[in-house]
């Protein structure tokens, strides 16, 4: 397995594996990988030939105030488990490299970036649509792997390939999640062991909704009230959203098959989200 | 020489040159193609080895009081220059071929776009970063050619390219002039024969820029003020801007070797744009 730091070696070895023919696979990460990254890097070891991932925390995703600093990091450990998940190359670019001097460049996707976390991180999808965009045109892959878990990220990645004519497919793959329910983040390293207990109430009041809208209940506002409820009973929550919406994000004024339940949640200095589709 | 107007024959089209191991050189224009595209295209021709042009009048880089609508057009006569200019293949798309429904995406250049037309064309040059962002997709040049009339838009194209990590060169060539000095544009044949022979003065006015600057002078003030008065002479035309900037398109404080002098003009109904360097 290869580390690259430098945006010139992985384009030459991207040129390299291109003039032979073979599909590369390639996972965008910021790092400190768990087992939803890794269920992403054995999907694309089976469907391509050459595994790529990116290890890179992006500070312009990140608001200031939020968790740029704070975000948990161990390549060493991320090394390791790329290493083990048949990883061929770890792009792990300092922050001068991906944005040097004189940087001027930024992509927005509307609509699908309004709603939901939009709401709550200006700026951050700019940050993630831009990103993406650049390390795509590097690694030039004929995959690019998400997780679901960010939903409105995969969906605004999706929506900028095909806006911007980008030769490649994306494939969003499904939350992988801890015994307890709860879906599987970096971030979750962050919880004190009460909130990480705590935590395990958010998939509950996803999986109570579903039951409800099963049993017919339609109304939006009845379910994410119940969510809301349950959710504030745990000490030291505080709710951004909870949210039922269509296939372009947009909210429901009755809930059809297809929509999603989506949640946006603080534990303490910790935010976690989350969602089912109905 | 080929003409496509969708989006997937460019596509497999561009497999099939690539897949032969060919170079491929791009103009993009909106066409009413004059001797200043025609330069492009030579030159595409002697550097590359398949020469694509676009034709594609971009809605997305006029505002809603600009001439988007009575924008020249004439592919019939396009298609015959294009074709004597030894190009291969003419994309011709239509704007739901660009822009299908649902189309949400566009790229912002900071910095560079903010100063000079960007002032007056608000939306201009984020219309012009998507659609050649899209068309660099589509087409994959090794190289694609700009004419130094729209010299903003060649710096923030350029700019756009490394900040996004394109695989691309960007060349822009030196502006081409009727006998008169007057910069080709498309938007020239919309002059009044009057208007017409009036518009010479903006070449007059750079080149009289020129000399005092040889002869020692270094006060933007003074030059653009004396400019200004020749043009303001002649009937009928309004300044949008005469500026002496530096090569990150900032205004200077005192001229230097290497400084652009750039203008925008109303003659009547239409604006015309010129530059030269020191």
């Amino acid at each position: 397995m290869k580390i690259y730091r430098k945006t010139r070696d992985v384009s030459a070895f991207v040129k390299s594996v291109k003039a032979k023919g073979k599909r590369i696979g390639f996972i965008p990460t910021m790092g400190y990988l768990h087992e939803g990254h890794l269920s992403l890097m054995r999907r694309a070891r089976q469907e391509t030939d050459v595994v790529v991932i990116s290890i890179f925390v992006n500070p312009k995703q990140f608001g200031p105030k939020e968790d740029y600093r704070r975000y948990p990091r161990n390549i060493k450990k991320d090394e390791r488990l790329a290493r083990l998940s048949g990883v061929d190359l770890i792009f792990y670019p300092s922050v001068s490299q991906v944005y040097p001097k004189g940087y001027l460049t930024h992509i927005d996707v509307e609509g699908v970036t309004e709603g939901l976390c939009g709401v709550f991180r200006p700026g951050h999808f700019r940050g993630v649509a831009t990103v993406c965009c650049k390390l795509f045109n590097i690694v030039r892959p004929e995959i690019a792997y998400f997780g679901w878990k960010d939903a409105q990220q995969a969906i605004m990645i999706k929506r900028m390939v095909k806006d911007l004519n980008m030769d490649l497919a994306i494939k969003a793959l499904p939350i992988v999640r801890e015994a307890d329910g709860l879906a599987m983040s970096s971030r979750n390293k962050r919880l004190s062991s009460r909130q990480r207990k705590d935590a395990a109430v958010l998939y509950k009041a996803l999986s109570i909704a579903r039951r409800l809208i099963r049993e017919g209940q339609k109304s939006p506002v009845a379910i994410t009230s119940k969510m809301g409820r349950m959710i504030k009973a745990k000490k030291g929550t505080r709710i951004d959203y909870i949210s039922i919406v269509d296939e372009g994000l947009a909210g429901v004024k009755r809930v059809k098959k297809g929509n999603m339940i989506a949640l946006a949640v603080w534990f303490g200095k910790t935010r976690l989200i989350d969602n089912v589709i109905v």
